[in-house]
Protein backbone atom coordinates (compact mmCIF):
# COMPACT_ATOMS: atom_id res chain seq x y z
CA UNK A 1 0.00 0.00 0.00
CA UNK A 2 1.41 3.32 -0.67
CA UNK A 3 1.76 5.74 2.06
CA UNK A 4 -0.71 8.11 3.14
CA UNK A 5 0.79 11.47 3.39
CA UNK A 6 -0.60 14.97 4.02
CA UNK A 7 -0.13 18.35 4.40
CA UNK A 8 -2.04 20.96 6.16
CA UNK A 9 -5.04 22.00 4.57
CA UNK A 10 -5.06 19.06 2.03
CA UNK A 11 -8.65 17.02 2.00
CA UNK A 12 -8.41 13.52 1.62
CA UNK A 13 -11.22 12.07 -0.64
CA UNK A 14 -14.50 9.58 1.29
CA UNK A 15 -12.81 6.70 -0.97
CA UNK A 16 -9.40 5.84 -1.86
CA UNK A 17 -9.32 4.32 -5.64
CA UNK A 18 -6.33 2.73 -5.15
CA UNK A 19 -8.56 0.17 -2.87
CA UNK A 20 -11.74 0.45 -4.91
CA UNK A 21 -11.14 1.46 -8.26
CA UNK A 22 -12.58 -1.17 -10.20
CA UNK A 23 -14.24 0.58 -13.35
CA UNK A 24 -12.29 -0.65 -16.16
CA UNK A 25 -8.68 -2.02 -17.07
CA UNK A 26 -5.78 -0.67 -18.43
CA UNK A 27 -3.11 -2.18 -19.98
CA UNK A 28 0.49 -0.98 -20.03
CA UNK A 29 2.07 -0.65 -24.01
CA UNK A 30 5.67 0.18 -23.24
CA UNK A 31 7.40 2.98 -20.47
CA UNK A 32 8.89 6.14 -20.90
CA UNK A 33 12.71 6.09 -20.24
CA UNK A 34 13.74 9.04 -18.85
CA UNK A 35 16.66 10.82 -17.00
CA UNK A 36 14.63 11.26 -14.06
CA UNK A 37 15.30 8.14 -11.54
CA UNK A 38 13.61 9.65 -8.16
CA UNK A 39 10.88 11.96 -7.78
CA UNK A 40 13.44 14.29 -5.83
CA UNK A 41 15.05 14.41 -9.25
CA UNK A 42 12.05 15.03 -11.25
CA UNK A 43 10.75 18.37 -12.94
CA UNK A 44 7.27 19.76 -12.20
CA UNK A 45 6.59 20.23 -15.12
CA UNK A 46 7.40 20.19 -18.98
CA UNK A 47 8.37 23.48 -19.22
CA UNK A 48 10.87 22.81 -16.27
CA UNK A 49 11.83 19.81 -17.89
CA UNK A 50 12.25 21.71 -21.62
CA UNK A 51 14.90 23.79 -19.81
CA UNK A 52 16.80 21.39 -18.38
CA UNK A 53 17.37 20.58 -22.34
CA UNK A 54 17.84 16.48 -21.69
CA UNK A 55 15.55 14.49 -24.65
CA UNK A 56 13.76 11.26 -23.29
CA UNK A 57 11.87 8.17 -25.48
CA UNK A 58 9.22 6.17 -25.28
CA UNK A 59 9.40 2.33 -25.68
CA UNK A 60 6.50 0.62 -27.45
CA UNK A 61 6.27 -3.21 -26.54
CA UNK A 62 6.33 -5.36 -29.64
CA UNK A 63 2.49 -6.55 -29.60
CA UNK A 64 1.77 -2.77 -30.35
CA UNK A 65 4.03 -1.54 -32.65
CA UNK A 66 2.48 -1.72 -35.73
CA UNK A 67 0.71 1.07 -34.57
CA UNK A 68 3.02 3.60 -35.72
CA UNK A 69 2.01 3.22 -38.87
CA UNK A 70 1.41 6.62 -40.26
CA UNK A 71 2.92 8.61 -36.90
CA UNK A 72 5.95 10.50 -39.46
CA UNK A 73 3.34 12.60 -40.66
CA UNK A 74 3.26 14.13 -37.27
CA UNK A 75 5.33 16.62 -35.64
CA UNK A 76 4.25 16.48 -31.76
CA UNK A 77 1.84 13.55 -30.13
CA UNK A 78 0.48 13.31 -27.11
CA UNK A 79 1.67 10.55 -24.27
CA UNK A 80 -0.69 9.44 -21.89
CA UNK A 81 0.80 7.65 -18.99
CA UNK A 82 0.41 6.20 -15.53
CA UNK A 83 1.58 7.85 -12.70
CA UNK A 84 2.69 4.74 -10.46
CA UNK A 85 3.64 5.57 -7.27
CA UNK A 86 0.90 8.87 -6.96
CA UNK A 87 -1.57 8.64 -4.26
CA UNK A 88 -5.15 8.58 -5.55
CA UNK A 89 -7.15 9.96 -2.88
CA UNK A 90 -6.21 13.38 -2.13
CA UNK A 91 -8.66 15.69 -3.46
CA UNK A 92 -7.95 19.01 -2.16
CA UNK A 93 -3.84 19.57 -2.16
CA UNK A 94 -1.33 22.00 -1.04
CA UNK A 95 1.40 22.65 -3.44
CA UNK A 96 4.86 23.51 -1.96
CA UNK A 97 4.59 26.34 -4.92
CA UNK A 98 1.00 27.59 -3.76
CA UNK A 99 -0.02 30.19 -0.83
CA UNK A 100 -3.30 28.22 -0.55
CA UNK A 101 -4.73 24.69 -1.13
CA UNK A 102 -6.49 23.75 -4.60
CA UNK A 103 -8.87 21.24 -5.62
CA UNK A 104 -7.03 18.43 -7.91
CA UNK A 105 -9.14 19.38 -11.18
CA UNK A 106 -7.43 22.60 -11.05
CA UNK A 107 -3.43 21.65 -10.64
CA UNK A 108 -1.76 19.08 -12.81
CA UNK A 109 -0.35 17.00 -9.37
CA UNK A 110 0.12 13.66 -10.78
CA UNK A 111 -1.53 12.65 -7.14
CA UNK A 112 -5.71 12.31 -8.12
CA UNK A 113 -7.98 9.93 -8.56
CA UNK A 114 -6.87 8.14 -11.50
CA UNK A 115 -3.36 9.22 -12.28
CA UNK A 116 -2.73 9.27 -15.66
CA UNK A 117 -0.37 11.90 -17.25
CA UNK A 118 -1.10 13.89 -20.30
CA UNK A 119 1.94 15.25 -22.09
CA UNK A 120 2.10 17.43 -25.35
CA UNK A 121 5.77 16.33 -26.70
CA UNK A 122 7.73 17.18 -30.01
CA UNK A 123 9.00 13.82 -31.95
CA UNK A 124 12.70 13.63 -32.47
CA UNK A 125 12.96 10.14 -34.50
CA UNK A 126 10.86 7.20 -34.60
CA UNK A 127 12.03 3.44 -35.17
CA UNK A 128 8.54 1.58 -35.71
CA UNK A 129 11.03 -1.76 -35.67
CA UNK A 130 12.42 -1.62 -32.67
CA UNK A 131 8.75 0.85 -31.08
CA UNK A 132 11.44 3.32 -29.78
CA UNK A 133 10.43 7.65 -30.63
CA UNK A 134 12.86 9.88 -28.99
CA UNK A 135 11.16 12.95 -28.22
CA UNK A 136 11.97 16.48 -26.68
CA UNK A 137 11.74 16.40 -22.84
CA UNK A 138 9.45 14.49 -20.42
CA UNK A 139 8.59 15.34 -16.65
CA UNK A 140 7.92 11.97 -15.16
CA UNK A 141 10.19 8.94 -13.97
CA UNK A 142 11.78 6.99 -15.69
CA UNK A 143 9.72 3.83 -16.58
CA UNK A 144 6.51 5.50 -16.25
CA UNK A 145 4.34 2.74 -17.59
CA UNK A 146 2.79 3.41 -21.00
CA UNK A 147 -1.27 3.81 -21.83
CA UNK A 148 -1.68 5.48 -25.16
CA UNK A 149 -0.02 8.13 -28.19
CA UNK A 150 -2.13 10.35 -29.92
CA UNK A 151 -1.25 12.48 -33.10
CA UNK A 152 -0.92 16.19 -31.57
CA UNK A 153 -3.39 18.22 -34.06
CA UNK A 154 -2.87 21.92 -33.54
CA UNK A 155 -6.76 22.36 -34.77
CA UNK A 156 -8.19 20.90 -31.89
CA UNK A 157 -5.67 20.82 -29.47
CA UNK A 158 -3.38 24.16 -29.38
CA UNK A 159 -5.16 26.85 -27.49
CA UNK A 160 -2.92 29.52 -27.62
CA UNK A 161 -5.32 32.15 -25.61
CA UNK A 162 -6.43 29.56 -23.28
CA UNK A 163 -5.97 31.94 -19.50
CA UNK A 164 -5.24 31.12 -16.07
CA UNK B 1 -18.41 -9.44 -25.08
CA UNK B 2 -17.82 -6.35 -27.87
CA UNK B 3 -18.35 -7.26 -31.71
CA UNK B 4 -15.10 -8.08 -33.36
CA UNK B 5 -15.77 -5.84 -36.22
CA UNK B 6 -12.49 -4.63 -39.09
CA UNK B 7 -12.76 -3.44 -42.53
CA UNK B 8 -10.29 -4.92 -45.28
CA UNK B 9 -6.78 -3.36 -44.71
CA UNK B 10 -6.94 -3.52 -41.07
CA UNK B 11 -4.74 -5.90 -38.74
CA UNK B 12 -5.73 -7.03 -35.59
CA UNK B 13 -3.45 -7.28 -32.12
CA UNK B 14 -2.27 -10.03 -30.75
CA UNK B 15 -3.73 -10.31 -28.12
CA UNK B 16 -7.06 -8.01 -27.16
CA UNK B 17 -6.98 -5.77 -23.89
CA UNK B 18 -10.49 -6.10 -23.51
CA UNK B 19 -9.84 -10.12 -22.42
CA UNK B 20 -6.37 -9.36 -20.77
CA UNK B 21 -5.99 -5.58 -19.16
CA UNK B 22 -5.33 -6.21 -15.93
CA UNK B 23 -2.04 -3.68 -15.09
CA UNK B 24 -4.10 -1.11 -13.42
CA UNK B 25 -7.66 -0.61 -12.39
CA UNK B 26 -9.76 2.74 -13.47
CA UNK B 27 -12.65 4.58 -11.34
CA UNK B 28 -15.62 6.73 -13.28
CA UNK B 29 -15.94 10.26 -11.52
CA UNK B 30 -18.67 11.31 -13.33
CA UNK B 31 -19.94 11.71 -16.80
CA UNK B 32 -19.97 13.76 -19.77
CA UNK B 33 -24.04 14.43 -21.06
CA UNK B 34 -23.65 14.95 -24.48
CA UNK B 35 -26.42 15.40 -27.20
CA UNK B 36 -25.04 12.39 -29.28
CA UNK B 37 -27.08 9.17 -28.22
CA UNK B 38 -25.92 7.27 -30.99
CA UNK B 39 -22.35 6.42 -32.62
CA UNK B 40 -23.93 7.74 -36.10
CA UNK B 41 -25.37 11.00 -34.25
CA UNK B 42 -22.04 11.53 -32.72
CA UNK B 43 -19.37 14.25 -34.51
CA UNK B 44 -16.15 12.92 -35.65
CA UNK B 45 -14.35 15.01 -33.53
CA UNK B 46 -14.18 18.29 -31.72
CA UNK B 47 -13.93 20.56 -34.64
CA UNK B 48 -17.29 18.74 -35.92
CA UNK B 49 -18.70 19.08 -32.80
CA UNK B 50 -17.53 22.64 -32.38
CA UNK B 51 -19.83 22.92 -35.83
CA UNK B 52 -23.28 22.29 -34.77
CA UNK B 53 -23.14 25.00 -32.01
CA UNK B 54 -24.70 22.31 -29.18
CA UNK B 55 -23.10 22.90 -25.68
CA UNK B 56 -22.51 19.78 -23.51
CA UNK B 57 -22.04 19.47 -20.10
CA UNK B 58 -19.80 17.25 -17.26
CA UNK B 59 -21.37 15.32 -14.37
CA UNK B 60 -18.53 15.30 -11.03
CA UNK B 61 -19.88 12.81 -8.93
CA UNK B 62 -20.41 13.28 -4.67
CA UNK B 63 -17.36 12.30 -3.86
CA UNK B 64 -14.80 14.79 -6.08
CA UNK B 65 -16.60 17.36 -6.13
CA UNK B 66 -14.36 19.59 -3.76
CA UNK B 67 -11.79 18.84 -6.12
CA UNK B 68 -12.98 21.76 -8.19
CA UNK B 69 -11.46 24.07 -6.05
CA UNK B 70 -9.67 26.75 -7.85
CA UNK B 71 -11.10 25.56 -10.83
CA UNK B 72 -12.62 29.01 -12.50
CA UNK B 73 -9.36 30.30 -12.68
CA UNK B 74 -8.78 28.54 -15.78
CA UNK B 75 -10.79 29.53 -19.19
CA UNK B 76 -10.39 25.85 -20.97
CA UNK B 77 -9.89 22.61 -19.36
CA UNK B 78 -8.54 19.10 -20.09
CA UNK B 79 -11.33 16.30 -20.20
CA UNK B 80 -10.10 12.28 -20.24
CA UNK B 81 -12.91 9.96 -20.66
CA UNK B 82 -13.51 6.26 -21.20
CA UNK B 83 -15.24 5.10 -24.59
CA UNK B 84 -16.38 2.28 -22.78
CA UNK B 85 -18.16 1.33 -26.29
CA UNK B 86 -14.57 1.10 -27.75
CA UNK B 87 -12.87 -2.41 -29.01
CA UNK B 88 -9.32 -2.05 -27.63
CA UNK B 89 -7.54 -4.98 -30.43
CA UNK B 90 -7.36 -2.97 -33.95
CA UNK B 91 -3.64 -1.85 -34.15
CA UNK B 92 -3.84 -0.88 -37.92
CA UNK B 93 -6.92 0.80 -39.11
CA UNK B 94 -8.87 1.69 -42.18
CA UNK B 95 -11.05 5.21 -41.60
CA UNK B 96 -13.52 5.49 -44.22
CA UNK B 97 -11.97 9.21 -44.56
CA UNK B 98 -8.82 7.91 -45.54
CA UNK B 99 -6.89 6.80 -48.55
CA UNK B 100 -4.89 3.66 -46.90
CA UNK B 101 -5.12 1.81 -43.20
CA UNK B 102 -2.97 3.64 -40.37
CA UNK B 103 -1.30 2.64 -37.56
CA UNK B 104 -3.69 3.69 -34.35
CA UNK B 105 -1.57 5.73 -32.41
CA UNK B 106 -1.30 7.94 -35.82
CA UNK B 107 -5.03 8.46 -35.18
CA UNK B 108 -7.57 10.01 -33.02
CA UNK B 109 -9.96 6.82 -33.45
CA UNK B 110 -11.38 5.46 -30.14
CA UNK B 111 -10.51 2.28 -30.97
CA UNK B 112 -7.28 1.70 -29.33
CA UNK B 113 -5.78 -0.29 -26.68
CA UNK B 114 -7.09 2.03 -23.91
CA UNK B 115 -10.16 3.83 -24.89
CA UNK B 116 -9.02 7.43 -23.43
CA UNK B 117 -10.06 9.77 -25.10
CA UNK B 118 -8.94 13.62 -24.75
CA UNK B 119 -10.76 16.40 -25.19
CA UNK B 120 -9.88 20.51 -24.28
CA UNK B 121 -12.57 22.27 -24.00
CA UNK B 122 -14.12 25.86 -22.86
CA UNK B 123 -15.40 26.28 -19.58
CA UNK B 124 -18.76 28.09 -20.35
CA UNK B 125 -19.75 27.85 -16.42
CA UNK B 126 -19.19 25.71 -13.31
CA UNK B 127 -21.35 24.77 -9.96
CA UNK B 128 -18.71 23.23 -7.50
CA UNK B 129 -21.83 22.07 -5.82
CA UNK B 130 -24.04 20.08 -7.96
CA UNK B 131 -20.81 19.17 -9.81
CA UNK B 132 -21.41 20.18 -12.94
CA UNK B 133 -19.78 21.93 -15.76
CA UNK B 134 -20.95 23.34 -18.88
CA UNK B 135 -18.63 23.19 -21.62
CA UNK B 136 -18.25 25.11 -25.33
CA UNK B 137 -19.06 21.22 -27.09
CA UNK B 138 -17.63 17.35 -27.07
CA UNK B 139 -17.85 14.95 -29.66
CA UNK B 140 -18.59 11.61 -27.58
CA UNK B 141 -21.50 9.87 -26.37
CA UNK B 142 -24.03 10.77 -23.67
CA UNK B 143 -22.95 8.87 -20.58
CA UNK B 144 -19.49 8.81 -21.46
CA UNK B 145 -17.88 7.80 -18.42
CA UNK B 146 -15.19 10.62 -17.20
CA UNK B 147 -11.79 9.82 -15.79
CA UNK B 148 -10.14 12.70 -14.89
CA UNK B 149 -10.41 16.69 -15.34
CA UNK B 150 -6.97 19.35 -15.63
CA UNK B 151 -6.43 22.66 -15.83
CA UNK B 152 -5.54 23.30 -19.41
CA UNK B 153 -1.89 25.08 -19.55
CA UNK B 154 -0.87 27.09 -22.99
CA UNK B 155 2.76 27.18 -21.79
CA UNK B 156 2.84 23.53 -22.56
CA UNK B 157 -0.09 22.32 -23.98
CA UNK B 158 -0.72 24.76 -26.88
CA UNK B 159 1.79 24.00 -29.88
CA UNK B 160 -0.04 26.08 -32.49
CA UNK B 161 2.87 25.50 -35.03
CA UNK B 162 2.39 21.42 -34.79
CA UNK B 163 2.50 19.47 -38.08
CA UNK B 164 0.75 17.15 -39.56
Amino acid sequence: MKSQKSRPGEIFAPTDPELTARDANLIFIGRICSPWKQISDCPKNLVQARDRGIPARVELDPPWRQGLLGIERFSHIILLHWLHEAQRNLIVQSPSHAPEPSGVFSLRSPVRPNPISFAAVRVLSIDQKTGRIDIDAIDCLDETPLLDIKPYMASTDSIPDAAN
